[in-house]
Order: C-alpha cells, then structure tokens, then sequence
C-alpha cells in the first residue's frame, strides 16, 4: 500500500487578486517557500512532496500519521498569510491513493469555499512496515547536457523535457502510476503495481515515437525517502554501465 | 526588445552525485529556495524570473543591467552550495532574446564543465524606456475549480494543466513566444511580437482540440513587473465579463 | 537530566573574509537562514535551538539521538556553503550539560582549525522520559509595551531590553541556569535544578537593582517544546491575575 | 545627515497568544526569516537592518526613499501572517535619527493597538549624495578564537560577549552612536558624530575595565553598504598589523 496526501491551499485563487491583484512575484516567492517548506517537514518524516501545482501539492507520505500532519498544518498556520487542508489516503496504486486522498477532501468542501479552513480529511493510512512497500522510478533523459543543454536554445530543451514529461504521464497515468518534473531533466515516478518491464516497455515507446532517450533507476522500499534512494543508486548503476540497460530496481534491505 | 536572462546552476548533475546521491528532499528544497531568492532579487529590478527546470532559469529582465547580475551571482555564491552562471540576450521576440542569452553562455563552457564558474556572458541588453516594452499574456483555465479541482482527482486535475501547458508551448513557440508555469491553472507568456488576434487563434485552436477553455489577459509595459500587472488586470476585466471574450490588452500609461 | 547541543560553523570566520570580507547583508541573511533552517529541524523533533552567537548555537534536545544529529548535518552540508559541526552533552544542569557538549567538541579541533568539518562529539544523552525533564522559564518585561515601546525612542527601549538580559545572564549563570533573548521583551531560560524560590529572588533583585519588573512562567516536560509550551500557560495565568505573582509554575502531565 | 528606518510587526504580542501561546518554534523561525527577508530588501537598496528585538527592527537606510519603503510593506504582507509598518527619521546622529522615526511611528498609534496596521510614518529623509554620509565602525574581539571560543564554554563565551555588548551600549549611548551584535564576535556602530579619538577611548576604557580587548574598523561612505565593507576593509588592516592599534579608518572615495 502507497499512501499519498493532498495538500490543498484554502480559498487561495480568490486571495490572490483580493482586493486587487497581487504581484506575481510575490506570489511565485510564496509558493516557492512554501514547498520548500511543507518538504522540509515531510522529508523529516521520511515523505517525500511534489510541487504538482504548488497551490495544490501531492507527497508520498507511508509512515507519517494524523499526529504529524496535523502538526505541520498548524506550523503553517504560524507562518504564512494562508493555511493548507489536507486529505490522506491509501491503496494499491498511487493513482488510487492520491484519488482517495482527493475525495476525502472534497467532500470537506471546495477548494475556493470561504467556510472551508485547515480541514485534515483522512481516507486511509499505510503503515511504514514491511507490508505496505512504497515503488518508485526515478526516470532522465540520456546526456541531457550534450543532446540538449550545451546545444540547444534553453527554451527548447525546456520544451524537449516537457515533452517527455507529457508523454511519460500520459502512458503511466494509465497503469495507475503518476509522474512529477523534479527539476533538470528528471522525473519521479510513483508506481507501486508496475513491473520493470511496463516500465521499460513505456521508455521504449516513447524513444520510438518522439526520440528522446530515457533510463529509470527503481527503487522500493518501506518509505519514500528509502524508494527514492534506492532509485537513485538504480540510475547511478545504469549511468556506469554507459546506458546499456533501460531500468535497474534496488529493493532496500531492513 | 524584450531582454531575457537564463541562469544555469555551475556543474550541478555532477553535484548532486558526488560522492553518492544526495537526498532528493534536500536537492528539492535547495532548488526551491533558489528560485524563491533569485526571484527576490531580480523582482526588486522589476524583473520576473521563472523556475522552467530550475537547474536552468529564464527570466525578463528588461531594465536589468551588468552591474545588477553581477550583485544577484555574489550574492549566490555567499548564501549557496554552488554558483550560478547567467547570459543575456535583447531581441525582438522572447525566443530570440533567450536564444542569444544560450548562445552567449555557451560560448562560455559547457553546463557540466568544472571550469566554468561564475560566467557573466552578455550578448545584448535592451534599456527599460519607452522604445522598449515587454508584452506578457497571463493565460489560465476558465473555471478550473469547478470543472476540475473540485470533481476531479488532484493528479487528474494536474494532467489536464500540464496538457494545456504542452499544448501552449507547441503552439506558441512556433511565433517566437515563451511559455511558463507559474502555479494552479496559470501561465506567463513573454510574447512580443503577437498580436491579439494570434493569441486568440491559438486559444480557440486549444480549446477545439482539446476542449480545455482559456482566456489571456495580455499587458504592455517597459518592464516584466509593469507587463505582468497590466496582463493581471485584463485577467480580471474577462473575468468580469464572465469570461465573455477570449483576450483583454492593456498598456501601461506612463 | 536535560541534554544540550552545540552547533558550530566550521571555520566560519577565516570563511567570511576570505578572498576579501563578503558583504555584511549577506551573511546575515546566511545566518539568520542557518538558523530557521536548524529551529525547524530540532522543532521536528520537540528541541528548540536559540540563535546564541548565530555561528555558535545552543539547543536543547532531549530525546533526539545520534541519527538525528546526523542527519542534521547532512542537511546542512547539501543547501549552505558552509558545514557545522556538532558538540552533545547531557547533565543535571543546562550550564554543566552545556560545558560536556563544548568539551567534546574542542577535543576534536578548533572552531578555525581547517581540518575540523562536520564533526559530531557526543559526550553523553539524555532519553526523553519520565525521569529526565527539562525545566525552562519564559520571563518577560511588565507591560513593556505601555512602559517602553510606546514611549521611548526604539533604541533607548532595546537598551533596557539588554539591560536586563544582561542582569538575568549574571545572576542565571551562578545558579547552574542559562538565558537566551528570544525577540521582543522575551528570554528562556532552561533552568534545571533552580526552586521557584531562587527564579523569583533573582526577578526581585533585579527589580531592586535597575527597576525593571520581570515576571516568569516556569515549565516541566520531558522534552523543551512541552517545558517551553508549559512555560507559555505560566505566563499567560501570570498575566491573568494582573501581574500579581513573580512566578507560576506547570509540569506537564503524560 | 544618517537615515533610519524603524520597522515594527503590528499588534505582534497579543498575535502570539492568539487564541493560544504559539509553538516559540514557529514563533523564532518566523521571527529570523522575517529578518532574513527585510535584510535582503533593504540590502539591495544598499541599506542594512539590524535584527535589533525581532519585532522591533532598526536600519540605516540612506538612499531609500518612500516608494521604496512602500513596496517593502506590500511584499512583506503578501508573504507572512503579519504586517509591518514603519518609521523614518534622519538627523546627525544614529540616536537622533532613530528617536525621529520612533516619534513620527508612535504618533501613528502604539504597537499593540489593533488599529494601527502598515502605517509608513517618514519625519525626515536623507538623499544618499556626497553632503550625507553614513559612518560605522566595525567592533569585534581581539583573538576570541583562542581566548574564549576554544577554551571556555559555549555558554560563558556568550556570556563575555554579551558583556562587551553592553559596556559598548552604555558607553556608545552616550554619545549618540548604537552598537549592534551581529553575531560571532561582531558588533556594527552606526557613529556619524564620533571621532576616531572618541571610539578609542570607549575600547580603551572596556579594556581596562573588563579586560576584554576590541578592534574596530571605521568605514564611511553614502550609504549603509559603503560605509560596512569600509570598516571591514579597515578592521583587515588592523589584523595585517597584528591587532597593533584600535581603530583603523576608511572613508570610500566615489
């Protein structure tokens, strides 16, 4: 079981041209901050966010209980001219997690509703045990910086990446597995219910419909700190043998 | 002329790996808090900076001169693990303008090459005056809350915004705009050089083929800051009209 | 038993001026940050860490182990130029548990010796039980705001606030306890082994010496966030009966 | 002519308890970053603000006029959970300055009136041209590496420092000049009145009354900024000539 929390933003859209229009830079510095905020207090936690919307955020979140969100919430609370609700929820499949997390918040209410403030709505929680593993990819393009970076227009290595990004969730969103941009030429992908070779198979798709060349380095393990570690090491071992494979899974020992 | 900067974090694939891979959380927040600073820093110049793939920045920086970049880097380098390399580019498009700021960079060193360091590579600089205005669209999704983040999944909500996102760029590229996340179901085109009615043709295009509603608010200014917030008010003109039109222009009055 | 770390910036001052001094601006933006940045990581878990001399800071941290510290430094080391290395100590009062985690520390180097990085000294730990509490009093100025700030210039009030710092350090330091500033007319003081009766003979003295009202809740937990918290509740029943008493003392039941 | 700015968070103290004690985590997370984020600001108007009480700020602002000041106040409450407002003062000396911005803001009502919110009260301003300059010295401790740092405990040297620093008030008062700590050994003196002699005099007088032994570097120059690397540039010369006299001046030629 992957267990993922919505963090949603209240009433914000009206609050940010409230009474007019704010600067969008300071607006851009808000949400910024507050990622790095909310991922400083998941991570601690050994979860993992995404900036996904930024007003509306998706983290990886096995092992981090009521207790703990509640916590965070208030901490926000403390510190920012807005607050966040949350919704929690667990299943087989991130996409099902992350649906059931939604669901339990909206019944809460809307995200623009004046009445609906710091709501924490819990679906489901999934133990960090042996049980309840998290599966996930972490996913580049190949010699990035000599296909595209060092040679291209740095908008249109912008445009390659996010390319490769609309294709990659387009064909995972499919199996039940989502994908977030983490910056550079990188993509984590949550998949827990995928085997190597769906990935693989979905790398190979995309090399032939849009040229571009990907490898996943994937990682399980009883959290999303230790799934993503494990992916990193995946990548690393694929990166010394010169590319020579598409995906590498490490599955951590406890 | 339309002045843009891309900012290239120095050598960072290989930083991130060395000596083993370094926790992706920590990578996140540095990123954000990156963005979130140069954003300050080049927002108090009246500039706009966009996070794009966070390793590498673009930027409006009209008005923005050598003497400010150089201030924005040191001050960099003695907050950060790393330092930043920028170039600078003026032009009659936003894709030419970053074009020249790549190219000029480029010249300079490879991306992950260890002997570049701090390079400052400017091509062309366009002075902030009435010869030479930013022309920003601030595009979003036409009731995305309703039709989308209150009903649908949040990852689901967050596809279709990346959809339109792709669909945005492939469109706009074509006529030398730029096209930018900026957070919820927002986008910031530099787009000079458009007309209205080209970037009407291109929303109606979006929502035919894809049946996603968008509207532009579409600002002129002698800054990124001045072009932002006039785009800011025609987002709130169509709103007032209940999303009666497709595009709304307004030019700061001097 | 309460339980202190020192946290210290690896050769920080040679770092500062070196190859020329760096701008004032920003090394207290740096500091300032490092030190939100380390308040948020014990605060996750129920230590609080004061600014002290900023690039020599105290904390007090029962209940949070060797992997934890670690995993602080690591942190650290992956988002800010400088690393910090780390002193930890253990004892029945804050001055003595203070003193170890210093001793262990010098032992493994000089704060500007360029050899000594990241170093973690652990003398000794206290669990976070029932028999080892922390004792803390948060002791403000009587109505400073009608007092002081209201009427006198910024600076002149600034001065009566470091007046009576100064005069609680003295007279804490020869009890075993010690004080830090906190912001506005606040200091705590983790003060382990100190009676009502010697807190509220110093905030006599002190009245009688330089005519400066001082009133201090006193909170037991088992770790700083429940004795400060505790603490808090004191102040604020003070408070409730009109500045009637010198001291209220809460221990928090589990 | 000095200028100063004094930045007071609105109706901070009853905020803190509202409905309940915040966590002092959040509240000293809050509290540096506010700090860290006006630095910047005001820093890269080439002013500096000295962290002071925290939610009283106190900065030399030469140079910085009211639109600035204004964009400041905006940011800022676009950002946090508080307001700021403000007063500006200038006049020959530090002390002078900030009594003028603290009267013109207490007039405008008192800090914890909760009618009072993002008030910019100016008294007075000071262009940053060559008839207005600013002078600071620069202070730190002889050796405090090898004399307290590496020898006494973390505690006892904060608490040496903390004596310098308000022998260096009391005296520094007197004549009109401020003493803040910047941290480590650090203290800034905004002095525009004092002569070399009269600085002199003060460490000469700590010297012989406590024993400890300060430097201090004596920069002048049109704003904040010039006026700071000066006395830093000045307290290197002292060190070049090993620690040989008191003060060392530099005044920056344009």
């Amino acid at each position: 079981m992957i267990q993922m929390t919505l963090i949603q933003i209240d009433n914000y859209g009206p609050w940010t041209v409230t009474p007019r229009p704010r600067n969008e830079s300071d607006l851009q510095i808000l949400q910024a901050e507050l990622y790095a905020d909310l991922e400083r207090q998941f991570a601690n936690k050994k979860g993992l966010v995404f900036f996904t919307r930024f007003d509306n955020l998706l983290a990886v979140t096995n092992g981090i209980d009521e207790e703990d969100h509640l916590r965070i919430q208030r901490s926000i609370r403390n510190r920012y001219p807005i607050t966040i609700s949350m919704g929690v929820g667990a299943a087989e499949t991130p996409h099902e997690a992350q649906k059931l997390a939604t669901i339990a918040l909206q019944k809460e209410g809307g995200a623009q509703s004046s009445k609906r403030k710091e709501i924490l709505a819990i679906d489901s929680l999934a133990p960090a045990d042996e049980d309840n593993l998290v599966q996930a990819a972490h996913i580049d393009i190949n010699s990035v910086t000599e296909t595209l970076t060092d040679i291209e227009s740095a908008f249109d290595t912008n445009f390659m990446v996010n390319k490769a990004q609309h294709y990659l969730m387009t064909k995972l969103i499919k199996k039940g597995a989502l994908l977030f941009f983490i910056g550079g030429d990188n993509f984590m992908a949550p998949c827990n219910g995928l085997s190597e070779k769906d990935i693989e198979d979905i790398l190979v798709e995309i090399n032939d419909e849009i040229g571009i060349g990907l490898k996943a380095g994937i990682g399980i393990g009883r959290n999303m700190e230790d799934a993503a570690y494990m992916a990193d090491l995946g990548l690393e071992e694929i990166r010394e043998h010169d590319n020579g494979m598409w995906t590498w899974v490490i599955e951590k020992e406890y």
